[in-house]
């Protein structure tokens, strides 16, 4: 039910798939956050013209996918995984490999939230490289909005936090509808601190780390690069499809 | 196992008692916080001689204790229930009222976090009234930390975040020993923020505006003062002794 126009709206954040069902309600619009990277890679291949996403929660899904001659791509602890055409790095999913395409994927956090929140009210999908397309979607669709960090294996994770509050911070300079819920008030001072070197602030997380070890810097530079696209990838019938068509 | 000298001991900070399966293991030290006002009226009570809290989980097993004969706390959605002897505000907790007793206590968030995570290797009470005790207690055991916030109803709350982020700081301040998870590292940020006036920071978070219309505002004050005491209380066969008897 749209929210009176009285009344504000409110942005909440869950920090992990596992606590979804405690946050969940009927209304909210979910923004899946997965910003190392299956969310950013979403982003950039609808940037780059593919036609639809097909978010799986197992490798066995992606392999059935796969041998009905779909494009798979599928990741396990950041590494691709043998037999599929894509891991989730973002330069995978550009230019001719998806023009045109519908991809199944597969990914350690990312698609298990979007499985986890498949029965909200409508899902998005939000990355750096779609922060202020996504940011202006949201505040036009006058709805509380929940957002859903996928973290690392349900736990916490440092850059899906910053990004959420990047689009708590986003809302607020644009409009006063919205009231913050306790993790937003958090993530609001989070984003303040960090917004002016992410790179650097997210020097000691885990999942730098771990991607760092796989010499995956040039995916993370990407990854926290605002403002690339102006894709808004929503769920439909189990499927990812782009609203706002921007190809490259 | 306590951790070798050479490689660093970790913390980490669990931001609802529904995601404390994912973080759990079998080595770390489990602190409980629920500042506003389970952990801090235990706190008070330890240091007002109280013997034993026996923290349970639903208000039948509170009515059991009760009618044996214990003194039992019971708060839901922080109003004190009819038929028990206090609700969990610190200051019903002081004095000849507690002295050298017993008492049997169920909270909406506090006890459920104890209750979440009692086969931890070592359970340890928290809040702002012993933190200094505590932190330098943390530290002499050598140990991993998970600091396990109880938050509102499993939802991340600020105010037990920026308690973890204090003692994640003042940690930090005494030994390098530690290696922070990505949890951690936010509430860093997030103490640095607030610790000059954690009572304006803690403003607009969602469990102070509740306390504030019951007319809870000294409990709050009461609650974010650092150093009241220096009681250290552990959960021993089921019940909280403290280690540190420091009576007022």
């Amino acid at each position: 039910m749209e929210q009176s126009l009285t009344g504000k709206m409110k942005i909440d954040a869950c920090f992990s798939p596992h606590l979804y069902p405690i946050y969940r309600d009927d209304a909210s619009i979910v923004v899946i956050i997965d910003v190392l990277r299956a969310t950013s890679a979403i982003c950039t291949a609808f940037h780059h013209g593919a036609e639809k996403i097909i978010p799986v929660a197992t490798v066995e899904e992606a392999m059935e996918y796969k041998k009905k001659g779909y494009l798979t791509g599928a990741e396990r602890d950041a590494v691709p995984l043998n037999g599929f055409d894509f891991g989730n790095s973002p330069f995978s999913y550009m230019g001719e490999n998806v023009k045109g395409k519908t991809i199944a994927i597969t990914t350690t956090n990312g698609t298990q939230a979007i499985h986890a929140a498949k029965d909200a009210y409508k899902i998005v999908i939000g990355s750096f490289l779609n922060l202020t397309a996504l940011t202006q979607w949201l505040i036009n669709e006058k709805r509380d909005i929940l957002l859903l960090c996928s973290g690392w294996k349900n736990k916490f994770n440092l850059e899906d936090a910053l990004f959420a509050g990047a689009v708590t911070e986003e809302i607020l300079s644009a409009t006063s509808n919205y009231k913050l819920g306790d993790a937003c008030l958090a993530l609001k001072y989070l984003y303040a601190m960090a917004k002016d070197n992410p790179y650097k602030f997210l020097n000691y997380s885990s999942h730098k780390e771990r991607l760092a070890r796989l010499n995956l810097k040039k995916d993370i530079k990407y990854c926290l690069t605002p403002d690339q696209t102006n894709v808004i990838p929503v769920l439909k019938d189990g499927a990812l499809v782009n609203l706002a068509p921007v190809v490259a």
